[in-house]
């Protein structure tokens, strides 16, 4: 069986978690704390970082956004889009998520609270994370705009728009931090993306010291 | 004509230039100073960030990575490989440049000592440029390791991993902040790349009012 090396508050890592699963793409899950600098793990991707994938055959296909495409490639079910203009616009907010959020939330969220804590690489930095809390509200609301326009975020189907957005606001639920009471178009949209079966293994999550909020599993939050 | 909206010193432009170039799909530049976030351009992207392509019927194209896989679907000459297996490679290495090499040197000696003045944000962190000086070796250390293996960083054929390398080095050399001394085998790497037609236009950019070290457009340097 072909198995991804991840972490439950890699954001990245439960894109493709997620994207395997809307393409009903079979998988093992191997848990890699990146931050341990395991050697066999470096020998698969020397830049250190999850996802990897492996497949059965020893192939290894490297990052989020690599693996995503080769599953495009290789596997029926688009999650980019029908055509050229859809898929381009799929990849931008794909990487509006992957990147512009991830610097000014996630990282800041995330990486400040949890994985500097995890890894053992000191306190969170208090001005960091007022900036990703004040941050995250104008992300919100351009997924509100976009999701009062459109059936999902780049178009009429689901894409890896959505699963991008949706991965890394899951992470943030995890640590309750998604003001959501402040954006019902944003929750609605969530609401959707959450109760379809590819996302409950990343809501079945569980770091171990770190319960998620009771709201973080349940579809009618 | 297309036109791509492009600054100068951004690797992420530049990697589309030379990829346009390679693909011989013709195009007019327009200047963009996103730090300015002039209204027009924030409604082609709402990122305010550049590369910005924007075809003759309109569509516009955001992003270098969406751009390059456009670009990769809509026209001919692969700039990604023949196969599954190569184009997982190319897109891992492409992101490497793209997304490590960026946050480790890029952006700590381009995005410091220019693009800071120019947008007037402050003076130049003289740790992050020391970080920057420091940790370009590593990775023309890889370069030269994988130059050593194959003959193109990714396998038999120019990519966009050695596009997207190339383009970073390219803005670092303009800076004169790359030791090729040091780097024999990655200096005759970019030698190859810097030859080609594509790379000419990169080569002619100038700044105003810093100028690059002599042999910056140098193609025996």
């Amino acid at each position: 069986m072909r198995t991804l090396y991840h972490h439950p508050l890699s954001a990245s890592s439960r894109k493709v978690r997620v994207a395997l699963g809307e393409k009903r793409v079979e998988f093992d899950l191997a848990l890699e704390k990146p931050w341990e600098r395991r050697e066999d793990f470096l020998m698969l991707n020397p830049a250190g970082e999850v996802p990897v994938l492996v497949e059965d055959d020893g192939v290894v296909v490297v990052g989020h956004g690599p693996i995503c495409e080769y599953l495009e490639e290789g596997f029926p079910i688009t999650l980019l889009g029908p055509d050229q203009v859809t898929r381009a616009e799929t990849r931008r907010l794909a990487a509006w998520f992957d990147e512009k959020f991830a610097r000014e939330v996630t990282d800041l969220l995330v990486g400040e609270k949890m994985l500097k804590r995890l890894a053992g690489q000191g306190t969170p930095h208090a001005q960091a994370i007022r900036a990703g809390l004040a941050n995250i509200h104008y992300h919100l609301d351009y997924i509100a705009w976009l999701a009062e326009r459109r059936t999902w975020l780049a178009g009429d189907d689901l894409t890896l728009a959505d699963i991008s957005a949706a991965a890394h606001l899951s992470c943030l639920d995890y640590l309750g931090d998604v003001p959501w009471d402040d954006h019902p178009e944003a929750k609605n949209w969530y609401a959707r993306i959450k109760s379809r079966p590819s996302f409950r293994p990343v809501l079945g999550d569980h770091i171990p010291g770190a319960s998620p909020p009771a709201h973080y599993a349940d579809l009618d939050f």
